[in-house]
């Protein structure tokens, strides 16, 4: 099966290309008009990531719609928990509440992990397999998680937290206990993901969106040394490694092979290449705020950010697209990004 | 009057001294029951921040009960925009709410500030001097303000967020009206913290508690511009500027001169030494976390972070203490560091 599109399996295999590919986090599910009249037709959002036909359609929307490079499958990381037997809801303009948080190692013995919490998973990989069939191959399809420190911390915090200090007190009280954690997410994650390949995603990104709260020597052992584990596991597939605001760790990260890095705002493009090198493959960062601004200064911030990042690089946010940014903006950034010749 | 303790006032002149002087963020307001016995007989926490003999008594507790080298003042960066005239609440377990956010040039036009707004802030000078009276001098007494930047974030979102999109889009879509609402505030905040400095405040710190948003551009032309005029205009005084999250300008901070830097926890001594020199006076920066986990780890934690950064250094949190930790986790915080002699 040969894709119509393969700009980003290129960029990711390090091959020679006219122009980046692109694609926004957040893509499918926040801003498209059409996402949101089949998202009110369902009681919540939950709805949605569980019914495989729904994921697929507002997955392809912006392929139709934005003309993106990449689809990435419409889904959410806690589906990944809940596999595991813990149960979350998805509070409206709130965000994630688990009912029952991790609070002890017995909490932790009940959890599934590795196929048997990835068996919970069939709607995903239906989601998958309708999106790739309804594709057609025109351009790849990424399929993600988050990583095990992140799942961590919601798991143990419960929500959404501005330091997360409930789920870091097990990292500094319980280390044990936060490693017998990450020990079972790491092996569902690697399941799921394994699964995640068969049923149709030929890219994978890691999401670490908690990073940021750690220091050097907590990431290295409680969320680097995971992803490593994960990204050994998944050689038959490129990945993508985001960890937001993990700057402190950059030199870390630059250790894991072939992955590609996924950038947050702050990391200017000429730091991120002394640091991981002219041929790691780089994605980002534009923020995602600059999308709120005029359609020229989108336009100018975008050829800033392709020249310097130079080649190896997948054009995209440095997160994930806001809700309010208009449609119009993120034509402007894709149109500017596909008008681009590497020179 | 000479000062019984003037542990942090010389760290802050380069002066060489046998220990680094200790005092927490957030270390009043907190985690002391003797704080709570007083805030639960008060309807609110504004109810508490504008009366000063209350507001004093809070301050001291810590030099009191934690025998820190250092009492600052009870009080909250938002009283700054309330004194402008921008109206806010404290919702308690939520945080700040404004009612009414900055949303135009007109909305601007109509706050006051300078010594205007300044002379809106009695209940906080007064507080200053019946804390300066009852301290009787044992420690000094650190005075403080929101930087420009992170208060019109509070003005402009009308709220915490973990974006602040809708002030950062102010940036992006309306830099005129940013930089009008940043030079009303900046104008207000010299006022405040001159009267402050009158009052009793023998520092002063900025906190620049959403410095972390930005990026190295927009920090430099938002942000970083407005402290510097500020720092210019108390030189008479030592101040400290707290930049939380702002890494990406760790360089340009750097050049602000004879202040003292702020550290979060993520920033490591050794890379914190190497931007801004051996002789800068450094503040911080245990993650407050460790706070949570066992004595022993604290001890070592703080003789690591004693012996990495080295002289002119005062022995801080990274970031405000949090609420749930225990008072002897301080007091072991507190009495590691005044056990340490410097080699």
């Amino acid at each position: 099966m040969s894709m119509k599109n393969d700009l980003l399996i290129k960029t990711l295999q390090g091959e020679k290309v006219d122009r980046p590919p692109v694609w926004l986090m957040r893509q499918a599910g926040r801003i498209l008009p059409e996402y949101r009249a089949i998202r009110e037709k369902l009681p919540d959002f939950k709805a949605l990531v569980s019914n495989p036909q729904l994921a697929a359609e507002v997955t392809i929307q912006p392929v139709d719609i934005l003309k993106v490079d990449a689809a990435i499958i419409f889904s959410d990381i806690l589906v990944v928990p809940e596999a595991m037997g813990l149960h979350y809801e998805m509070v409206e303009k709130v965000g994630p509440r688990f009912p029952k948080t991790i609070q002890s190692g017995r909490d932790i013995d009940q959890l599934l992990s590795g196929d048997d919490a990835a068996d919970n998973l069939d709607y995903v990989y239906n989601a998958l397999e309708v999106t790739q069939r309804n594709l057609d191959s025109r351009v790849p399809l990424i399929g993600f998680s988050g990583a095990p420190y992140t799942l961590l911390a919601y798991m143990v915090e419960g929500k959404g937290s501005k330091t997360f200090s409930k789920a870091k007190r097990l990292l500094y009280a319980e280390p044990a206990m936060a490693h017998a954690l990450l020990e079972k997410l790491t092996k569902t994650i690697i399941s799921y993901l394994k699964r995640k390949v068969r049923a149709g995603a030929s890219v994978i990104q890691l999401f670490d969106s908690w990073a940021g709260l750690l220091d050097r020597r907590l990431y290295q052992e409680f969320s680097l040394k995971y992803i490593r584990l994960i990204c050994d596991a998944l050689k038959d597939v490129p990945v993508i490694v985001f960890a937001k605001g993990a700057w402190f760790s950059m030199e870390d990260i630059a250790t894991i092979p072939d992955v590609a890095i996924g950038l947050d705002w702050q990391t200017d493009p000429a730091t991120a290449r002394q640091v991981f090198g002219a041929d790691r493959t780089l994605q980002g960062n534009l923020d995602p705020c600059c999308l709120l601004g005029p359609e020229n200064q989108i336009r100018q911030a975008v050829k800033d950010m392709l020249s310097s990042f130079g080649r190896n690089h997948i054009a995209n946010l440095g997160h994930g697209v806001y809700p309010e940014t208009e449609v119009s903006a993120v034509k402007a950034f894709i149109d500017e990004v596909k008008s681009y010749q590497y020179p």
